[in-house]
């Protein structure tokens, strides 16, 4: 089966969650958009918004459904149902934490540049590094905690793993600083980061021209004046 | 088998998109902590945050996974793999809409009063009537348009169904003067509104003391600040 992939080709955006499995598992894909311009949605069952995925005759979108679906087929998931429902939330779980960090650059529309909402978004980042990322991430730190053998459903790396080892690789280019503080005291996560990117198919596609870096038009950006620590909203 | 909803029992909140798949199905279950306040999070797996649903040994958390599990055992979707996977990304998408519509209130952070974030959400309130709440609506609208037969999927009300019912009846109380203008060009989106309301069991469940009414510790609000048209900000 070869896998066709359709995705914005700038950014690593939602589309690299799903070329992390992909590649880890050495699937045979095309990362269709990075090679051509000529495309359409499709009709029927039309995505709402990319990342799309075509296997076959099946069209299916949303990140955390894509992986869901290849998930047994990669070998990253669980065979049993209560595993494959319990990875299934852990990506939902991230999901939910990539909106709120596309959310801190643009906390009013995402149609809206940046610097058209700068002064709520530093805001919204206050409240995102002082109370919703530590959050996030004293959850996944428990979770690894109780599942002993290093990945978040025990000794061997799914999906999910994968797309936590983005998420670290996306906070720490986003918000060095306070990430870089937190992190620090969330060992275990930091840990699946490194276990990850230190497997060899990962380890060549990260220094491979097909990971694109990241960039101030992707979901994880950098800007300094939104990377600062202390800035926590008091509820009065 | 009794399934054992836990949510906040103050609010429809997600937990109702579950709700109406259990009073539409006539499942055996109980909404818990309607009836006992004394309950602590499971620990393995750990849910994120509530919804979640406890069915014999699992424990299932997030809104689209919970109707995924929920949907083959209440007869509530398609049987066939296809179908399956169509129906689960519909409810993503409702999901991100449904989060679109919490923001617009609480663009600043789940945790402050939206009194004090409110020209914050004045702002975002005039984005999402004017871009993002239309692009929804233009899609659901849409989907009904190809899947002939009065329902997403067809001839037969599924789960999806159920939560667009919800969708409308949030909306028509949270934004009753632009969302009323809206609706009248959305005329599938309402018919399924109607639909599924004149079914007899939620009709029951609608006029029971089970269905709480919206108010504003829910995701959807009323403010009538918020419901202004033609607030829509300029790309500049």
């Amino acid at each position: 089966m070869r896998y066709k992939l359709y995705y914005w080709p700038g950014i690593q955006g939602r589309g690299e969650f799903v070329r992390l499995a992909l590649e880890y598992a050495d699937a045979d894909y095309v990362d269709v958009l990075r090679h051509s311009k000529d495309f359409s949605l499709p009709k029927n069952p039309a995505p709402f918004a990319l990342p799309y995925l075509v296997a076959g005759k099946l069209v299916i979108s949303h990140t955390a459904s894509i992986l869901q679906y290849l998930g047994p087929r990669l070998g990253l998931a669980p065979k049993a149902e209560a595993g494959r429902l319990w990875v299934h939330q852990l990506q939902l779980t991230i999901a939910d934490w990539l909106v709120e960090v596309h959310d801190v650059h643009h906390p009013i529309g995402s149609g809206l540049y940046y610097e058209e909402q700068k002064r709520e978004a530093k805001r919204r980042a206050g409240d995102f590094l002082a109370v919703r990322l530590p959050k996030y991430l004293g959850y996944f730190e428990d979770v690894l905690r109780r599942a002993p053998g290093g990945y978040l459903l025990g000794k061997t790396c799914g999906y999910a793993d994968l797309s936590l080892f983005q998420m670290v690789a996306g906070l720490r280019y986003a918000f060095p600083v306070v990430f870089g503080r937190l992190e620090k005291r969330h060992a275990r996560i930091a840990e699946v980061h490194e276990r990850v990117a230190s497997r060899p198919r990962l380890a060549a596609y990260l220094a491979s021209a097909r990971r694109i870096p990241f960039n101030r038009q992707g979901i994880f950006r950098h800007y300094p004046e939104l990377d600062l620590p202390g800035k926590k909203s008091k509820k009065t």
